[in-house]
């Protein structure tokens, strides 16, 4: 979608800060604003600058793709959810966060929180015959969350962008093979975004119909969950599992190993909802012997504003983000310095070998700003790779490359720069 | 986003219907809502199944395309705008169908209608300086409307999809060439989407700093508007201009020409908005003297979901949808009759071809349906061309091909296919 764009750095887009307000208490708020990707439009709410998009852009095709290797198809529920449908579960009462608003004209709507009634009541004419079953749906939407405090930034906002995808099955045990497909689909996101080491798939609490469901926790100090997890690395559970003395029984039998307490991002979770929804809005298939039989159902969430948050609290450093290669908005960040002929000449060269090279740039040319700050804003945006033009090197022909997580310069010839992006 | 990929026809997914209720009296939502394309969730307001999101992309794909190339970059402003932003240019008052909340604690939001007050609000301090000038950015994204009346399906929704895009401008002049060069690429836009030629750009009343803005109004007599034209076909003026004895005096000075009166569907609009979004906000810059000088601002709008609206309008027949070539969600619709050996190899050989020529097909293999049926689903998804497998000819190692706006059918061989897709 954005693939080999060679833009500017133009203030007018991205203006970069040396400081932000003292509200912003959250480290990925005060890096993402300082960089000019997220500008606050009121508490727990922000607007996503281009750079911001351009990250989310590559997040959210990441997630697109892994939904439809899992033969889930894409739609779109509405913001505005009638009453009516949140009734029907119980939710427009017990959802505290639920925004609730009523039109001029005597509508009650409830602000998409998340969307089983809306995906139910869409879908249930679709689904009548045990041959319909299973069915996947998955979107990548807005949704909205009243949160009483919103103090960490895009990590828990009170508007904020997130997959959802809803499955419906069956059997149970058709049901649990695809949550299980589900949940290594959740893995391979988070790996291919950067953050796969670092997420434990975590048993939580599960409901009525489950004794279990899965929070996917990045393990963080910025986060605002605890989870345990056991010495070997293997069995992570959180809070609420750890202090449920049946829970822990279920999981380890008599003797409850020593348990590590760590501080966790919940960027997934997965819930199998068992026939809540779908009997509640009266969904039920026939089976082969022509007899009704109720459908299960499972949601499985991933907040991509959050994960976008996630990345920038465990890589971001003192100077500023640090973007994994597969999500970065650019694939190099360009300092231009000084005017002569030769840097000219230069920068019109790298321009031309990233249109062809298919490489996407960003590229620092502004006159009136010193090389310390070009620097300093280079550090700040984060790119994985930064090029330099000018100088010495510019007259030889040559380029400077350092990679944003290394000290080391490198100076090289244009050819070589393909291999060094690709490089890791 | 969506390239080539390569479905089966399956009734969770997508569930066809032979009629619809009395209440949906616009042909694009019957149509629509029979081929399973959209389900309405409430009065106004639809949820988009997966055909419609494979529609919706390729619409969005070509207006950002065209956004991007204007050298307009993508930001995302938030759907809750606070009270006070609106308050600013007092428009919380006066948008009557601005949807207005108050969360549980106490803060107040006005939905985004549309986005002036937010764009200015997170981008004034990317401007400061005529040398930050011109500046454009768009979103593609949710908007939402409390209209009265909500009878006209996708066209005039409660929610529905919109592009919107913002520019700033040091001078009149310079404003003004952007403005033109934007309604160029609303041109292309519509083109590329198969409605160009039935777009006139159309005079409308301006405000208080500009005579005129623009529409962009599909002649169609499924349009809420009215659009008047001279005989020539060259110039088009709504009806607020037409009523505007000044305003007639302008454009055509003392002798106004013979005007004919049209049903027309407004797809998009552009407005030179002046000083009046910026000034509110205080938004100044500093000329080359060092003097402050006020922003010129325009903004321009397509809804993405009517523009999908207006082509299953402009385009559908009394059979169902049919889709342009650049929007269809899939190239192909392949009806599979019987099950013979013969048959099955064939559709086998079909996907093979498809994937490996990057055409994406949607598959019509249910065992359980009459090939009447099928052929009647395949008129009413509209794709462009219908692949029909089964019988003699696949005995013989051919195909059957019918384009949707034609009778004629063909029969080919496999090889043949690309070409036949291809062919307009």
């Amino acid at each position: 979608m954005y693939a080999h764009a060679i833009h500017s750095l133009t203030s007018n887009v991205t203006r970069t800060a040396r400081e932000v307000s003292q509200d912003q208490t959250s480290k990925n708020a005060r890096l993402l604003i300082r960089a000019g990707y997220i500008s606050q439009a009121a508490a727990g709410i922000y607007t996503l600058m281009p750079l911001a998009i351009r990250v989310l852009a590559r997040i959210e095709q990441i997630v697109r793709e892994e939904m439809l290797s899992l033969g889930a198809q894409e739609f779109l529920a509405p913001a505005l959810q009638a009453r009516e449908l949140w009734e029907t579960t119980g939710r427009w009462e017990s959802i505290d966060v639920l925004y609730q608003l009523r039109s001029r004209h005597g509508q009650e709507y409830g602000l998409a929180a998340t969307a089983e009634e809306a995906i139910v009541a869409a879908f249930e004419k679709n689904i009548r015959s045990y041959r319909d079953l299973p069915a996947a749906l998955f979107q990548i939407s807005t949704k909205f969350r009243d949160e009483p405090r919103a103090r960490s930034g895009l990590l828990r906002g009170r508007e904020f962008r997130m997959k959802d995808l809803y499955s419906f099955h069956f059997s149970e045990a058709e049901r649990d093979l695809y949550y299980e497909e589900v949940c290594r689909a959740y893995m391979r996101i988070f790996a291919r975004c950067g953050i796969g080491a670092g997420t434990l798939r975590t048993f939580a609490s599960g409901g009525v119909f489950s004794k279990f469901s899965d929070e996917f926790q990045l393990l963080h100090e910025a986060g605002e969950d605890t989870v345990f997890v056991t010495e070997d690395g293997q069995t992570a559970l959180n809070k609420e599992v750890a202090d449920d003395a049946d829970a822990l029984r279920q999981l380890f039998g008599s003797t409850v190993p020593r348990l590590r307490e760590h501080r966790a991002i919940e960027i997934g979770n997965t819930f199998k909802l068992g026939v809540r929804y779908t009997d509640a809005f009266g969904v039920s298939v026939q089976d082969s012997e022509g007899a009704r039989r109720s459908v299960q159902m499972c949601s499985y969430g991933i907040g991509t504003t959050r994960v976008l948050a996630s990345i920038a609290e465990v890589y971001g450093d003192d100077a500023g983000l640090v973007w994994p290669k597969a999500l970065a908005p650019y694939d190099i960040h360009v300092v231009v310095l000084g005017g002569d002929s030769q840097t000219l000449e230069m920068a019109r060269q790298v321009r031309e070998v990233c249109a062809h090279e298919r490489l996407s740039a960003l590229i620092d040319e502004r006159p009136e700003i010193r090389a310390g700050e070009k620097f300093a804003d280079a550090d700040l945006l984060g790119m994985p790779l930064r090029v330099v033009i000018g100088g010495r090197s510019s007259q030889e022909g040559r380029i400077e490359v350092k990679r944003r997580t290394e000290q080391e310069v490198s100076t090289i010839s244009l050819d070589q720069l393909t291999g060094f992006v690709a490089g890791s």
